[in-house]
């Protein structure tokens, strides 16, 4: 096992993965920008280093972290999610290094780059994917022929996109006559790639992802699915696992067809495998992301099983220390982005310095925290505060729990997205597991976010009033 | 179900029930004495209502508190731990007027407040007990008669004891001469009756408890045990769910005795059978905790059920939301009590101001805290600041996260037990879970408790030295 491992991210994922080397023993290198001087990421660590300079670029100079890794006596790296962690050119310069990259190999991380390479290989495997283009398209005339044959409506997509850039509808000819050059030119704009590919649309989808654990040795184990459906602009909100909707026996066999294909690609490393749901409950294949994901939380609180453990354990070449027959899924988990946002001003970031902090707790609630009473969020990275994550022993509890353990949550000084999952956990729709990849979008406008007293004072009001009618 | 619960209690316990009605959806109504004005219990419930006078007397006046839930509309009433929870005269006196005593029936409450009821009534229903006196024993004679028919070393016991005050040793019919007197006259002056009983005394036995869950139509199942071998002076100190040495079979074996006990005399509630368990895997029944206990979170942790939730749900007359069938022990779970006392001063409690106060997240951590930053711990109650419960998959993984964890948690202003856990945790008998009631006693000489470095203030110190020596 390593003696001491670096962890080339910051704020909430650098403190996960510091919690998990503490766990296992493995002393920590943090590293961090000029900005994030107060994170407690930096804090939380054994040793932290300051990277001058471009508070982001700081985080992606891997001719730097990899130098720190060398100096401080650092054996590997753990690169979080974002920044370098799907970056196939670090990992290969810190094996070269003599510093190993916690993830898969580099050869997989170059094929998951691509969008095309990726569905390509898995239908070779007996994935299912969506009907479109095995090729990069970058010509109209091919686009509408393909278009012609699978049927309207297609997407078109950048093939090196993410996150829901670069990503175009078209219902007709007419439609893809007019997106498909500005799709070009966005996939170019944003991801250096004017690759496109087309694909049938699936209306209406759910997000369904599905863990992948994979050790050096051959073993390929399936932690179930999550369902990501809940989605805005085609941003996770807040994530479940499992699917409140899929059997058994659909998760088994989902499950089942992305282990035979790691195994028969000999993935190693945690990986998700993302589909999409349509409404006759068959699956289409995505895209696989791999590395860690922000949304691992609810997988553990349903199994058990420490993901980010299991991660360095197989990048030191140890076995898995679970079997497929020892994991079981209990009961149901939710987490929640806790974002300094403003819903009422169309969900802007809000950095600012917060000036309460009370986090929930009890039965059933983790907090993934990264702020405190008198921190200041800076501006340059994503708008996260917190994760909170309710696990229960049925859909029903879990969602009882999460309104109760967002009702305690107290955050002041930024707004916050608290309010919005609010609505979200008092939808009729949500309430019976009836959602899909368009339910935020379509009731967002519904949505009403009013100033609410302060829980506190209207306790104490309604105690006044009462006990003054009695005579209390 | 109730639509309104008063919470007959304080801090932590309070907190814990008010939680579990805001996910049942019951309104709450809180009471506090003068000392608590700050408390967070106050805070969190829907109504709360001050009792002026004595503070501990406040939580005790069980005629202003049940005029307080007439008044403002509760059903039930919840009395938590300690305080009124295991007074029958309460119990009785609340549902003849028409509010629900949250809890078993007036007569249990009354046979479990006499041990010597307990043990003979269990003793006839096939409990095994430890040889001794079925009636209270006030003669010498008597008492020396037993003890030489029992074998020595005896026990002498209070009969109204707990929390192991009026309990002497006797190993020679000498020392049972000396201590006999002294042990009545101790138990006249704490529990104003004098009665003791008479018991084989088990050499360094483990405690262990069965967790039983009864509804009023008959339904009794158990939670397995909690294995609270870990006392100072008698008095728990953290607590284990399930035992690392138990058996599956020597679980289900106790769990059915209990089972069946609860059952023959028709129990409903939520109550805890506790028993010594002698080095050969005998046991011995000692008393039935007719309430909730401190320590229900390890088995909520282990099983993912709601023991709060189900107590109020059988008070409603409703059914067990589970059956024996169901219910899963699923790794394993630590509780910390922690306090404020100073462990450098014989554990002396030190009420104070919270300075700085931040509790541990991430995976397989719960917090059921009752301070923040600026409050002030009242010096009429016990001193405790929060409940830290850790889960893992395995004895070996709790213990880890449970050194990570303890880790993590700042609280400055007042000295905690925190430094005496990261003690324990690290002994290495604990480790391989070998330890009986005599643990802490025998080990706690050799633990020197010196001030920590704060690891920020080591982290940044090691990182500039390193820096230095590389230039970095």
């Amino acid at each position: 096992m390593f003696k001491k491992v670096l962890v080339a991210n910051r704020g909430e994922v650098a403190t996960r993965v510091i919690r998990a080397c503490k766990e296992l023993g493995i002393q920590t290198v943090a590293i961090y920008s000029e900005a994030d001087v107060n994170s407690l990421h930096v804090k939380k660590a054994d040793e932290a280093y300051l990277i001058h300079g471009d508070p982001i670029k700081a985080y992606l100079n891997y001719y730097k972290i990899v130098d720190i890794a060398k100096r401080a006596g650092a054996q590997a790296i753990h690169p979080g999610y974002g920044f370098l962690s799907e970056r196939a050119d670090f990992a290969e310069y810190a094996r070269k290094h003599g510093i190993e990259f916690i993830g898969p190999s580099v050869e997989h991380l170059k094929v998951f780059g691509s969008k095309i390479e990726a569905k390509k290989l898995m239908k070779e495997l007996g994935v299912p994917v969506a009907e479109g283009s095995d090729e990069p398209v970058s010509d109209l005339e091919e686009a509408k022929r393909i278009a012609r044959e699978i049927g309207y409506p297609v997407m078109i997509k950048a093939a090196h996109g993410g996150g829901g850039r670069g990503l175009r509808v078209a219902r007709s000819e007419g439609e893809l006559i007019s997106q498909f050059q500005i799709a070009v030119k966005e996939a170019e704009a944003s991801f250096g790639k004017g690759e496109v590919f087309i694909e049938k649309f699936i209306e209406n989808p759910r997000h369904i992802e599905i863990q992948i654990v994979a050790d050096k040795h051959g073993n390929v184990v399936h932690l179930g699915e999550r369902d990501c459906s809940l989605q805005r602009r085609h941003q996770k909100v807040l994530e479940i696992a499992p699917s409140p909707v899929l059997t058994r026996r659909q998760r088994e066999k989902l499950g089942k067809i992305c282990v035979e294909a790691a195994r028969k690609i000999g993935y190693y490393g945690v990986g998700t495998w993302e589909f999409l749901m349509d409404k006759y409950g068959n699956f289409y294949f995505m895209e696989v992301n791999p590395r860690l994901q922000v949304e691992h939380t609810v997988t553990e609180e349903v199994t058990g099983i420490d993901i980010v453990q299991e991660q360095i354990r197989i990048a030191a070449g140890m076995g898995l220390s679970f079997s497929q027959k020892s994991v079981q899924i209990n009961g149901f988990a939710i987490q929640f982005r806790v974002n300094a946002e403003d819903p009422k001003r169309d969900f802007v970031p809000v950095p600012g310095t917060i000036t309460a902090y009370y986090s929930p707790g009890g039965i059933g609630v983790r907090i993934d925290g990264v702020v405190y009473k008198g921190y200041t969020i800076p501006p340059y990275y994503d708008s996260m505060v917190a994760k909170l994550i309710v696990r229960g022993r049925s859909w029903d509890e879990v969602i009882r729990r999460s309104r109760r353990a967002l009702g305690e949550f107290v955050i002041r000084g930024v707004p916050t997205t608290i309010p919005f999952f609010k609505k979200i956990l008092n939808d009729p729709e949500f309430v019976k597991g009836q959602f899909d990849t368009s339910f935020i979008d379509r009731k967002i406008k519904d949505f009403t976010f009013i100033e609410e007293t302060d829980p506190e004072v209207l306790a104490l009001a309604i105690s006044a009033a009462i006990a003054a009618h009695h005579g209390l």
